[in-house]
C-alpha cells in the first residue's frame, strides 16, 4: 500500500511524496489521517527558524485519525478505553523513552531521548499524510462519541500546552484576572481554558480585529488592540482589573517585545507564563527585582505531556456545541498543497489551517 | 521610660536616640530586644538604594527580644502557646491588614497595606533599639525551650525569606540537586535548608572563601568559586549533576551579572528562585526561549510570611546543636555602633552582625 | 433604628424579635438585608442536632444586603474594591482572630477563636433580619455590576463550602470523572463547578427527580436514581465511567450510609470529599485497607475561607447567564416565616428557601 | 548458569530451588543479589493474608544488587546515570506499563497492568535469590559511590513507601507536628523523614522499648508506649503539641485498632496517612463527621512510583553517616534460611532482616 506525504526536504523546500504505508508494529497501530493541523511551529520549522531539522521529514504534529490496524497486543487506547479498526484517535506526538531522569524521576515532559521527528523514509507519524505509523510507546486517545473531528482539530498541540503551561505553573483558579497576550491558536485555547476555569476577567491582546472577535467568542471578557500605545494597554487592563493588576498573564504572542511588557503588566503576587516564544530567537532585558518586588513567577512551558492531550480532546468534545469550535477551522489543504497551508498561517489569514488529505 | 534606638534621619545619615517607651496597646506587646539582627537590605534602606523611605526611621526589621508586658487581652502568641512576661520571642515585622486582595483572596504577603516602618516619634518595632513595641495585628511566637537567640538571629529574615521563596515556587525535594549563587545569610539559608530537605547536591557559589566554608559546615556539598570563569563554573557544576543540570537555582547573590548566569546554568524542567537581588535596581538580557526549551521557572519571593518567621524559628531551634547556627554570628555592637556594623555588612567582614543592646 | 430578627431562643423555639439596629463600629459596616439564604444546617442548629447553641441566636449565615454604612476607615470591601452605601454586598459570616495557630501557620478556616454566632441581644450579623451588622473583620465583598442577588444567594454557603472542599482536596481536572452524592445546594454547587471546570463526566446520585433535573441544567452528564440498589448505582457509574472508576467523588448526601457506598464507588488514585456530613452524627464501618488498596484519599472540609466566598460570588455573576442559577430560589418567606422556610429546607419541598426581609 | 531462589509454592509452603540464569533481554539487565530485603508484606503474602497469590512465586521485592550484564542497549539507569557491570543498584520492583489510565492520565502507580510477581520458572526479579532479571521497563538506579548497601536496604521499601504517601497526601512542612503509629520499617521511615524535614515534633507510638529506642536515634522527639491506655496516649501526644494537635499522623502500625485512633488523635486541618494497613483486612467504624469539623483528610498509599525508589536510595546514601540506617539491619539470613528470616520478621525480633546469599 501507499500513500501520499509532504516531505519537508531542507529549509524551505517542501515536496510531495509518495510512500510505503507500513502494518502496525507490536503496541503501535496504523492511522488513517482525517486532519493534520497546520500549527505555527511547522513554519518556523520550514523556515529553520526553530533550529537544525534532521531532513528529509514529513511535517505534522498534530492529528486526529481512523484506526486502520492495531499492532499486536494492542486492544485499548492509552486510558485503557477499548479500540478497533474505524474508531477516530488523537495522537501525542512525542514518544517517551521511560528510562530518563526526566521520565522516571522529574515525570515531566519532554525526556532526554524524546523521538519526535523521524527521517521520511522510515515509517513515520508525520500528520501531512495519508497515513500516520504509530510506534509502539506513541500515545494515542480514542475520541469520545460524538466529537467533531474539526472541534478537536481547531486547537491543535496548542490547547495541549495551554494545559501543560497550567500544571507547570498552577490553574486558573475561581475569581482570577487573566491577560492573555496574542490570539492565536495559542491565545485563544488560553482563553477558552481561562473562562471555562471561572475567571472573572479575560482580557485579549491582539492586532487583527478578527482574531479578536473569535476571542471573544471563546469567553473573553474585553479586548485590547495592540495598535494602541503600551501605557495605554496597561492602563486599559488595570482599569478594568483594579490597581493589583492581572494574577496570570499568558504569551501566546511569539513576538520578543511581548516579553519585557508581559512582566510589566504583571500583577502582585502573579504568574507570567510564556508559551509562544518557543521559535523566538532573542533577548530582552527585564529587570530581576521586579520578580521580588511582585512575587512574580514567569514559566516557560512546551511539549505537552500525553495527559495534556487527552484532557485537551476530551475538553473540546464537551464544550464543542457551547462555544463554536469547529468553526475556528478556517482553511483545508490537501496534502499537495501544504505550501499554501504554510503560507495561511504564516501571514495569519487562517485562524486555523488544516490538511484534510480528502482533498485531492 | 526610655530607652535607646539607632535612627536613620535621612540616606547615610544615623543618629542615636533616646526615646519614651510606651505600654503596649491591647493585643500588642512590648519587648526588650536581646539581639538586633543587621541585614543586608539595612544597608541598601541607609544608602537610598532600595528607594525613598519615611524618614526619620528606626532601623532593624529583625529582632529577638524579652516580653516586658503584654497588652490586654494577649495571652498567647500568634501560634496560640501561652506567653508571659520573660518569655523570648521573634517577631515578623510586617503588620498586615487583613483586609485587602492580597490578604484575603491570593492570601499573600506583603499586601497592599502593610505597615513596615513606622516614624521614629511614634511607638515603634525597629529593632536596633532597647525596646520594641508591637502594635495589635504584629504576629510574634515564643522561642521553644532551650532554643539559643544568637541560633534564631543568625539567619534573620535570610531563612524566612528562603521558606518564601520555596512556598512560592514549590519546595526542595529529596534527591534535587541545587544550586545556590551567594553564600551571604540568604545564601547559606538556602544551602542549610536544601541539605536538611534531602538535596542529593547542594553547590555554592560565592567569592570569599571564608563564606564558602560557613557553607559547607552547612551542608554544601561542593563550592565554586565565583573567580573561575563563568564557562568553567558551569562545567563544574554539571560534572557534578550530570547533564540534566541542577533542579533548583537559588539567587542569593543580590548582583544582577548572577541573573543571567541564573538562567544559563537551569536545568531542564527546573526552577530558579529569585530571592537576593530586591536591592539591584537595572535590567538584564535573558532569552524567554529558554524558558520554553527548558520547561524553566523563575519566580521573585520578598517579605515572607508570619508562618515563614515561625517555621524559620522552630528550624533553628531544632537543628542548632547539628550545625553550627550560633557561630554564625560574627559580630556584636551596641546600638551606638550601628554605624560600624552597617559597614561590616555591607564589606562583607561579618557573616553575620546584630546589635546587642547590652554593649554599651 | 429597630429591626425585625428571627431569633432562635432554644431548640426548636423561633421568635421574632424587634431589636436595636447599631451604627457599625470602626472597620464595621451596617448593612441591609436584601436576601438571607437559608441553610440546611440551619435546620440542624434549629433541632439542635448540630450541637449546644449559643441561645439565644439569630439565625442565617448566608446573606446579600445594602450598604446603609459604612465604619470608620472603611472605604473598600475586603478585596480592595471601593465601596459606598447603596452598594450590594456579600459577607463571610466568620470573623477570624489573625492570632492563632489555624490563622498564621496553617492559614486554615476555621481557626481556634472564630466567632461565628453572637447573642442576639448584641450587635449581631445574623441574616434572617432586616439588618446585619458586620464588624470589624467580618469580610465583606461588592458585587458586581449586574449581578443578580438571587443567583448570588442561590448556592449560599454551600458553593463555597464545595470551593474549600477542592481547596483542600485538589480540584476538578480536565478531563475528571466526578460522581456527586446527593443534589441540594452543596451537590448543585458541586455539580456546577466540575461541570465548568471541564469534568468528563460528572454523574449525579439523588432520590427526588426534580432535584436530578436541576443537577442536569447545571451540567450533569448522568442521574442515578437512590432508589435503585446499590450495586445495581454503582454497576451505572462504573459502566459509564471505565473500570478505573470516578476520579473524584462528594459527599453532599448528609447521610451517614452515604460514606461507606462513596468509599466502595471511589476509583483508583481517587478523591473522595466529605461535606454533607457535618451535621450527621455517628459512626460508619470502612476498610482503611481500601484507602491503600485503591491510594485514596478522604477529605472533609466546612467553614469556608473569605477566598471561598469570593470567588463563590464571583463565580455566579459570571454564569448567571449560562445557567439557571436564579431559578434555583424557589421559595421566598418573610422574617416572621422563619419556620416555615425552615420546614420547607427541611422536607426538601423547597431546592433553595430564602428570607426576603421586604415580604412583611 | 545456575542460581538458588527461595520459592513460595503455596501459602506457608517455602522451598529453595535451583533455577536457570537468564541472560538480560534488550532494555534489561541481570542483577546479582547483594542483600535481599524482607519486608512485613513478604509475611502476609506467605501467609495469604495479602490475597490469592500467582504460586508459584520467588519471594522478595527489595534488592540490592550489583550489575553482571546489562541488555541490549542499555549504557544507564533510569535516571541517566551511566551504568557498568560490577556496579550497585537498586530496583523498583514494579514494571509500568505506560498505556493506560493510571500511567497516562493520572500518572499514578500501581498501574492497571502493573507487573509485581513472575511465575518462579520464568526469568523472575525476586530478591530471594542469587540473581534477579530485571525485564525491558523494570526502573533501576545506580547507588553513589560510598554508598552503604544496607544503608540503602535497611528501610527498603518502606522509606520509598513513606516518600509516596507524602507524595499523595503533602509534604512535612517546616515546623509540623507529627505523630507516628508503629515503629517497624515504616514507622522508623516515617520518623527519618519527618525529623529531617525539619518537623517540629516527632512522637512515635509502640510496645516495643527496642522500636522506640530505634525512632529516637532517628529523630524522634518523644515516644509513647502502646502499653499506656488510650486516653492517656492521646493526653501526652496533646500536651506535648498543643491543643491544635498533630498536623500530620501516620499509620505505620499494620494493626486495625490503629485506625480509629489514628482519626481521634488527628489534630485541626490535619492529615492521617494510612500506610501500614495494607495487609490488615476488617472494617473499622469512624465518624464522617469528625473529617469535616476537623478539616481531615485521610489518604492511603501504596506501591511507590520510581523516584519514590530513587529518592529513598540518594537520601539513604545522604544521612548514612549521620543516623544509624546500616545499623537497622539486625538480621542476617542465607537463601535456604528465608523460614527463619520470615519468621524474625513476623515476630517483630528482628529490626530488619535481609537474605545475603553470600550465606551459604
Amino acid at each position: 500500500m501507499k500513500g501520499r506525504a509532504t516531505v519537508l526536504v531542507g529549509a524551505n523546500r517542501i515536496e510531495t511524496w509518495e510512500i510505503d504505508v507500513h502494518s502496525p508494529e507490536p503496541g503501535g497501530a496504523l492511522v488513517r489521517t482525517v486532519l493534520g493541523g497546520v500549527c505555527g511551529s511547522d513554519v518556523h520549522i520550514m523556515t529553520g527558524e526553530a533550529g537544525e531539522m534532521p531532513f528529509p521529514i514529513i511535517l505534522g504534529h498534530e492529528g486526529v485519525g481512523e484506526i486502520v490496524e492495531l499492532g499486536a497486543g494492542v486492544s485499548t487506547d492509552y486510558a485503557g478505553v477499548p479500540v478497533k479498526p474505524g474508531d477516530l484517535v488523537v495522537w501525542s506526538p512525542i514518544a517517551l523513552c521511560h528510562r530518563c531522569y526526566s521520565c522516571t524521576i522529574l515525570e515531566e515532559t519532554p525526556c532526554e531521548n524524546s523521538r519526535f521527528f523521524e527521517d521520511a523514509s522510515k515509517p513515520n507519524w508525520g500528520s501531512y499524510a495519508d497515513f500516520a505509523w504509530l510506534p509502539n510507546s506513541m500515545p494515542f486517545y480514542r475520541l469520545p462519541d460524538g466529537a467533531i473531528p474539526e472541534a478537536v482539530a481547531a486547537l491543535g498541540c496548542a490547547l495541549p500546552t495551554v494545559l501543560r503551561g497550567f500544571d507547570r505553573c498552577g490553574p486558573v483558579r475561581f475569581g482570577d484576572s487573566v491577560v492573555v497576550q496574542g490570539a492565536g491558536p495559542v491565545g485563544l485555547s488560553a482563553v477558552l481554558v481561562a473562562a471555562q476555569a471561572g475567571a472573572r476577567e479575560v482580557i485579549v491582546i491582539d492586532a487583527a480585529p478578527a482574531r479578536l472577535e473569535a476571542a471573544v467568542k471563546l469567553g473573553a471578557t474585553a479586548t485590547v488592540s495592540l495598535g494602541l500605545p503600551q501605557d495605554e494597554r496597561k492602563r486599559m487592563i488595570y482599569d478594568r482589573i483594579g490597581k493589583q493588576g492581572p494574577d496570570i498573564v499568558i504569551e501566546a504572542a511569539g513576538a520578543l517585545p511581548a516579553f519585557p511588557e508581559g512582566v510589566d503588566i504583571s500583577g502582585i503576587h502573579s504568574r507570567y507564563i510564556i508559551l509562544g516564544l518557543w521559535g523566538a530567537i532573542g533577548t530582552q532585558p527585564i529587570s530581576p527585582r521586579d520578580l521580588t518586588l511582585k512575587n512574580l513567577t514567569i514559566g516557560g512551558a512546551s511539549f505537552p505531556a500525553p495527559k495534556n492531550y487527552y484532557h485537551a480532546m476530551q475538553f473540546a468534545a464537551r464544550v464543542q456545541h457551547e462555544v463554536p469550535l469547529a468553526e475556528l477551522v478556517s482553511h483545508r489543504f490537501g496534502i499537495s498543497q501544504a505550501a499554501e497551508a504554510l503560507h495561511a498561517t504564516k501571514t495569519g489569514t487562517a485562524t486555523k489551517a488544516v490538511i484534510d488529505p480528502s482533498i485531492s
